[in-house]
């Protein structure tokens, strides 16, 4: 099934990580499975030096990646991998996460469960932001969690205009607009006051910060939906776009953002009992 | 393109709507195009008695029915001829409506573009929503808003499991659930804290009525989600479901919900630069 | 200090609450403190049959009362006695308490220390509301949580006028309204959307339960308002008034209910470290 | 009644305050009463050049201040005169305000009835927001809306621990949090969910923005509780506090911050018939 696996740590190296890191390395060479290291592997096992592949080159030969870490290795490695369709299984060292599911303590069962085909692939999509200025693409980002507009202007408020599709949506005064995906709406838009969207859902949720309005609310439209955000001209001058965190750049009036989804889905591999309504119980508290 | 028009006016007779029935009347017989009346038109216009249509023959040869009124009645005539797959059109007398979009003062221009073949088709869907009691299904109910378990008993809570495609996904205390299709998302799901949904989404959503726990957030899920609801013990006694607010019956402990998509579309003919957007924010005073 | 002190418990028997009763009752005979046992203590111990005193009179000569049960309890005896200004002390079997709060596996150091005079008194006030119809009242009630108009008729909305100290606050379109204390904020209240009150400030919250427009927040307002709300002729014929859960009576159109603060206060004995945010935290699963 | 008025106007010219100046001014003259003028006002009448008051010394001798301009004029005026114990009055251009009242177009009676000894006062509390670094007051400021931490370092989170009069409330991570006076719980705290004050409440709101649990609500406390915010180490770089909208400076990990009732009140004058909930009714579209 998978015959070249890519391993990919975090960055944030822990002892923790070091040993699923040798765990899953031992698990692959007993099943004679061939590896690529990316280079963070070699900050935690000092024996991979000089044998890890550059992240240009990283995964072109793999049909599996696995990443050690938490959720934010796994939007960091999406984001780097994406345009190459290759699955991704997540290894979680420290809190549950939504998007690396494996528990540590359960590496290896589960992992000898996925390795002998017995996995779900899940489908996931992925937004692209642009900034037009005068006409011209001035920024480009991705985004699997969100693309955010926010007033950089502590204090003050952000006006913009929304269209869906090129049919205007409203004008908004607020500290700024979150557009996320199924996989964000657990996420900041969750803080924002959004609902939560089933991860596979072909949808978008646009999330007002703060509006100055009591009468706007959280609206869901179409995963195909082109969105585009006319900068206004009320105290713009410090606003930020951001991607999945990312700063894109500062936006001045007149600016237009263009959100729409990316071709290439982030293909996420489950165990075959992956229970993602557990995982949001168990991450919102939700019963006993 | 419409030979044959079915008409149905609301059931709370006004001198506007028996003049709007006129016009509408006038302008399909200056086109000669047949007419079917609906037993409603009768009680506005008495030449017509003896010339209606038994609402159960009602528009068997129709290719467009036009009902004139308002959301209500929109709703009803969806109801009672959703299974027969013809386009409605709604001419509105009163406030401006959701579904009935045709201001009563533009009745005859818009008509005549609509008449012309200058239209858009909307499909929107229903849901089904059932009772079983012991294995049985004791009672069904269509809507097109939304299914409501809602307690009955004043000053207690309900609590039930709610499974999505078997999968459970949370037991809930709370004053009770709104499954809602995107048409229902701007109704009573909008009162209990949902998101507006774009009518045409191929989504459902599941708004907690006071729910007992903060943590609990509506939730999005995919159109064709078969949603369960299994009923606990907790002060059951008085519970109830209703579709579109019409009482299906009273719940007892161990009683199963279960709502899904209905196969049969509900077809809304709206004019050709129909504005969607433009009507939510006319509803909900967005902007200056 | 406390010379002769009333004990109450829970009406739903448990072992664990006849435990706490010998407990607290051995506890007190052994300083020597007199004992009025509510007849809910001799269903406990049958050994108290004969010698418990009547509701009526109970705690007449009780200079502390001590309530062994969860906030449920806590709720009713705060109902039966609270005319007579007599502090009460909580001890809790089950769940964390609001207003039992001191945990069953630490009464006996806790109480040693109250009874040691390590105590602090906390007043709250409770609520009256009555239902005023044709000039009379009709209905009356107290609430420590809070007063709730709710609609009756399942699916159908309540329409009433809310006045504070006769001024003309909103009509608003709803499922209903909750009147709360800021002992109630934790409760009911907070299901509906409304903010958590600290519990000794002298104000009210106003509630508005799945209000049919966006623009309603919650409203707080002095303790000493007089709320006055004129039940409107929108499908009100089962709408019902409640205080604390208990059904007032139902509504009907015109009616008038007045909510506003009880004279005399509930006296609540807490432990000299009494950490009401730590309660708050531990009840609403914060931190972490 | 009044002998000795001061006027002020808004910083931003326009032909409407021009005219309300003098309107007022001729008012005032023909009654005799002695005018002082800011400079605000030789800006929009030339002939006051050389004629107005100092602001340090303005007011010193006045009985009441009048405000042309709206309610950010308003803010404004109470910060720079709040310690005086000046009444203010404010006539509205513009917006329908909630501090400046009078419409410009109802200004001849309205401020002739006051004149006469027809209206009411109202008394509200401002805040005191201050920075202590290293035991050591770095910065103050005052507010009559709100103080508000929030975070600078756009897309990530700050994380702080919030104390009301030294009792440990909750420790939180969020875009960061207001604190506001009732007046300003129709501004900001608005907009990030908060409930409405009534503004004579003596009483303080706590809002977070964008809270990264769903547990977290607004929270009110007795308007004499001493806040105090200690300020985390999560991405805390660039948080900032603001005092009605100023920067009050950069906050660095381990900064308390410091918000209580200032000691001076600022006095509103209003007509006789002033209706607050017309007002709120009017800004929040409540109603038909």
């Amino acid at each position: 099934m998978f015959n070249h696996i890519g391993l990919i740590a975090s960055n944030r190296p822990s002892p923790g990580i070091t040993q699923t890191l040798e765990q899953v390395r031992d698990l692959l060479q007993a099943r004679q499975i061939s590896i690529s290291y990316s280079e963070s592997c070699a900050r935690l096992l000092p024996e991979l030096a000089g044998k890890t592949t550059a992240s240009d080159d990283f995964c072109e030969t793999c049909d599996l990646v696995i990443v050690i870490g938490g959720d934010g290795t796994m939007l960091s490695v999406a984001h780097s991998i994406c345009h190459k369709n290759i699955p991704l299984l997540g290894i979680n060292r420290g809190h549950l996460g939504f998007l690396a599911d494996i528990p540590a303590d359960e590496v290896t069962p589960q992992l000898e469960k996925i390795l002998d085909g017995n996995f779900v692939e899940e489908k996931r999509f992925m937004l692209s932001g642009e900034v037009v200025r005068n006409g011209e693409v001035i920024a480009t980002g991705n985004a699997f969690n969100d693309v955010v507009i926010q007033k950089g202007n502590i204090a003050r408020l952000v006006q913009f205009d929304t269209y869906i599709n090129d049919n205007f949506l409203l004008t908004q005064r607020s500290d700024g607009m979150i557009i996320s995906t199924p996989t964000g709406s657990t996420a900041y838009a969750l803080s924002g006051g959004g609902p939560i969207l089933y991860p596979t859902l072909d949808a978008l949720v646009l999330v007002p910060i703060c509006p100055h309005t009591l009468s706007i609310r959280p609206i869901v439209v179409d995963g195909n939906s082109r969105i585009e955000i006319a900068v206004g001209d009320r105290d713009i001058d410090k606003a930020q776009l951001t991607c999945d965190g990312e700063t894109l750049g500062k936006l001045v009036s007149g600016d237009r953002i263009i959100v729409s989804k990316k071709e290439t889905l982030v293909r996420l591999i489950h165990p075959a009992d992956h229970d993602h309504f557990g995982i949001l119980r168990a991450k919102l508290n939700w019963g006993r």
